[in-house]
């Protein structure tokens, strides 16, 4: 079978074929997404939606002169097929491989790197501005889901923008969801514009130039006339982008290639900001990912002949999940708040058995937490689930509405620590460090399920202001036996007498593995797990390095502002002379890669560590 | 002259008022916040804009029953002055005495603590699904002003509040300038919405009943009924805020009271949000403030009489604005982005003489941050002066955005530090910890204005990669000789045998009052300068500790986190045996005073420092 795809080989490719052959070169693509990701992993369903958008775009702009930016990113897969790298999507997420989302480094044609939601709209903006500095005539893309129009990042871009008199294209990717079913206003709003079948009865007679774009010539001139008046005569007057100054085009069936194409070429003629809104359908083409998109977000590994996915094993978020259904049984008193995860953070079954006590924001965690503070202050416990990642958006919200208030709100932190696959803007190695900036906040990292459990339990019927519990993807536990959790103590969980060895969490693993790896070279480790991270436990801390006389300190964080500065500098105050070691991510951009891989990398390994160590006590 | 302000004792006396008398209550208002501020300095423009409208407020609800949520909160002075706080006006923004903003602690009439923009619709929202779980009737009110627009996290919380079905009221303070002329789009559209005279005609009939309300009636209810129809038909149709599912009311006249309470009493009869569009006049009825209300927004002591404000002195803000210029003039990649505050970062005069090159993106921190991002990638140097308390708003956008992306974006952090009389929420003591979390981020701190000319210039023209220069409020310099900037140089200020003093920034003047004293105690200290805070001068730290065997380090920012913490680390992981301390502020909610004040409550004042150091190398 002859395959289109194949004959994209040099980025102008695209655009020699057939306006034709742009179907089943979508179709394609399709194939070999799913045939791809079936055994990487990864985000399936959205790249699904815009493979014609992406072939749109790359026909009828110039990349990389014209600037393309992925909000969020995980959709760019087609583009990154477009354009040169189709060789390597075996290797998509792994260790040295492609990424997940566009990057600068990996590709000139990647003109901005994205992960977090809602940016996109700033960086074109800034780009936009930037050449008409320049006195340059490009293109300046944003493409975007209507989860992102959740964030209020991209609000305050489409404000700035409104009123410029300059040429920027925004692409409104809407398939009626972001990661799960989409909320809010906008979102209303969004869905009673319906697809003006009218509207595009007159581009027909275009359709015969289309295989001339953008070889021009005085028939496309005519015609894209055309286009344009029956475009003005039959916009719609009154969405909220009119109001907010862009010309509005849409809605558009994002699986129609020809309108697809038409529009972004009109769009092209405009001298001022257009926002292109498109209809899309999430998994389109593959009923599995059609029927359950979310399962298909981001996915492992599965069966393409019959989309069967391997069934989640326990994990941090279900049993979080659990707890929060046990607890919220007992206590009247607590609700629960997601921005647009339900299902990452394990809150799926919560939403059905309290409905009215849970809450999805949008993908705002800004107004999720100002949110949670307004409840609390109200008398109720609001518990929001957040990746650390993401957590990361509302920094100043935790800060300024909840710290400083010293509310009771909890903060289930997710995927804290290196995430894997996901890479540089998903690694949740920064938390550790940046809520030791807040005051009244405490920090809990569980070391197995049955310790969220009894944290959760603690933080939210015990405990009084702000609390974070922060655990890591997946599912590493440590055998310790299992006791109650009780705040503000130190447990010595391997007594020893050579080094003291302080970890949490996932690390709490990793300790004991260097501490068999030490007893081999007969160095005696003592291991002491801090499940209450912050404040620190520091007199046990300063009792058992003045016992040693040596420390270290492994955290799956970064080094700088973690806990083993918290605990360095503790022990230089109180004069204890000690030999001193922090483990710890470097502050450098942590690539993606699978954890173990990344951890040896860093020297985050067990034999990195005991090597280390029996070099320091030595 | 009867004074009908002090007829207001107890929090019901307002509504004992005839109607009649309102306007002489708003008139004694006006006089006492001009004759109050006038000696204590604070925010008044924007209270003169509001006081019929708190007024209004405070006629028609009940708090503390009702909830009153003040976004931002220097607007709140008239709600002060109201809810039995007058008589310590004279104690405004001073140690111990009435905060400029509203506080919890202080009052049962203060719903919320605010500071920074756009909250407020969160807090409310998040207090209204608490009382509707409740089962509680109280209506809760969020009063902002067309600034927070600007900010995307209320826009998050618009889009979540639309579309519930509860009462909700949003009122939109409009006087079409936040700090400064406010910018956008959305301002653009509030503009387009006109006072409609006749929308109050019919309203007129009702006033004879205005005396009775709250005390209702029959005649009331016909009244009402028939400004709730007279509203619906004049109801304009297509305001942005229709669209995302409010009711929307107005504009109205802000200073004309009998508008404002029927609407208000109309706004409590929904069911459903409702946002009041209120046009005001910053600085009303004090002439020298509605012609100049940016001077008059945050103001210092000035001659009520004339409105004469003695003319500012020289600060690190007035020196980054020549600076820029200079540099500007020789370098044209240049740019400058301000988010809302060109006259309070000392951007004005550039803004004038560079009008292509500069940029206001409103109250929008999280965009701006992106936005310079885009320009760097795109080949520009932008650089986007932000008060370090308000780039906590776009923590994630810096490390993100530009930090993984190691991009060119200078970042000027003015009011780094203790910034004083504004307080808790506006304390810029994070910055030294947060920044430190973001990787290829650099920081500088100046100890002169030369030095700050000097730090921008490297900044600009010989750096690549993100970088911050923090500087302090106000003009602290200290007298040593300056010298040319060198990037990552430590510089020895003052040779000693006893013990090595960091210092940085406002600090190297303390390090020097404290070294003073050592000396008459026999104690000869090293003080040394560490202009590039990080990364750290790791081999300068380490020698010269190395010598002295102690090491103390002075920070005008909070102890976790800070540059003491990372100094221990590095210490104590290199084997030095020394004795350290590190002096900076604690983790709590550092409230308002002075600067000097405060120092000396928290330890950081020069005697408490020698003292402690004193002790420790005894």
């Amino acid at each position: 079978m002859e395959n289109t795809l194949d004959r994209i080989q040099a980025y102008g490719d695209l655009k020699k074929l057939d306006f034709s052959e742009l179907k089943p070169l979508c179709e394609d693509i399709r194939r070999f997404l799913i045939d791809n990701v079936s055994r990487t992993g990864g985000h399936l369903a959205s790249n699904l939606g815009v493979v014609e958008l992406t072939v749109a775009v790359h026909r009828v702009f110039n990349l990389p002169q014209d600037k393309l930016i992925f909000d969020v990113g995980h959709q760019s897969y087609v583009h990154k097929i477009l354009t040169g790298r189709k060789d390597k999507f075996n290797t998509l997420r792994t260790s040295g491989g492609l990424s997940g989302f566009p990057k600068r480094s990996e590709s000139v044609f990647d003109a901005f790197d994205t992960g977090h939601s809602s940016t996109s709209v700033s960086a074109a903006l800034g780009m936009a501005r930037a050449r008409d500095l320049d006195g340059d005539k490009y293109n300046v893309i944003a493409l975007f889901g209507d989860g992102a129009l959740t964030g209020g990042e991209i609000y305050e871009a489409i404000n700035d923008a409104g009123h410029i008199k300059t040429p920027l294209i925004l692409i409104l990717n809407d398939n009626a969801m972001s990661i799960s079913k989409n909320v809010g206003a906008v979102s209303k709003h969004l869905r009673n514009l319906r697809i003006n079948r009218y509207y595009f009865k007159s581009k027909r007679h275009v359709s015969n130039v289309l295989d001339h774009i953008p070889l021009a010539g005085a028939h496309l001139k005519t015609a894209l006339e055309h286009c344009k008046r029956s475009i003005r005569q039959h916009i719609l007057p009154t969405t909220m982008f009119d109001e907010l100054g862009f010309k509005y085009i849409g809605p558009v069936d994002g699986h129609d290639l020809e309108s697809l194409i038409i529009c972004l070429e009109y769009a092209k003629t405009e001298k001022k900001p257009v926002l292109l809104h498109v209809k899309t359908v999430k998994g389109k083409g593959y009923p599995p990912a059609e029927r359950d998109p979310e399962q298909f977000h981001g996915v492992g590994k599965f069966d393409p002949s019959t989309g069967a996915v391997a069934p989640g094993s326990m994990s941090y978020s279900s049993q979080f999940g659990k707890s929060m259904i046990r607890i919220a049984q007992s206590n009247d008193r607590v609700v629960a708040i997601t921005c647009a995860m339900p299902d990452g953070t394990g809150l799926i079954e919560f939403s059905k058995m309290f409905k009215d006590r849970f809450f999805d924001v949008g993908i705002a965690e800004q107004h999720g937490v100002t949110f949670a503070a307004g409840m609390a202050a109200a008398g109720h416990i609001p518990v929001i689930p957040l990746y650390s990642t993401f957590l990361q958006r509302a920094y100043d919200q935790a800060l300024h509405d909840v710290c400083l208030q010293d509310l009771h709100v909890v903060f289930p932190i997710d995927r804290a620590g290196i995430v894997g696959a996901d890479g540089e803007t998903h690694q949740g190695i920064y938390d550790l460090s940046y809520l030791a900036t807040m005051p009244n906040m405490s920090v809990l990292s569980p070391s197995s399920f049955e310790h969220l459990n009894a944290m959760l339990d603690y933080a939210v019927n015990r405990h009084s202001g702000p609390i974070a519990i922060r655990y890591p993807r997946g599912n590493t536990q440590t055998s310790y036996p299992y006791e109650l959790f009780e705040y503000g103590k130190a447990y010595t969980r391997k007594q020893g007498r050579d080094i003291t060895i302080f970890a949490t969490g996932r690390m709490l693993a990793r300790a004991a593995e260097v501490s068999e790896l030490l007893s081999t070279s007969g160095i005696d480790a003592e291991i002491i797990e801090l499940p209450t991270v912050y404040p620190l436990c520091s007199s046990s801390i300063l009792a058992a390095v003045k016992k040693t006389g040596a420390a270290a300190v492994i955290e799956d964080n970064i080094k700088s502002g973690g806990l083993g500065e918290h605990i360095a500098e503790l022990l230089l105050e109180n004069g204890i002379r000690c030999s001193f070691k922090g483990f710890a991510y470097p502050l450098v951009p942590i690539e993606h890669g699978a954890t173990d891989e990344l951890d040896t990398k860093y020297g985050l390994d067990a034999d990195s560590i005991a090597k280390k160590i029996a070099e320091m006590i030595k």
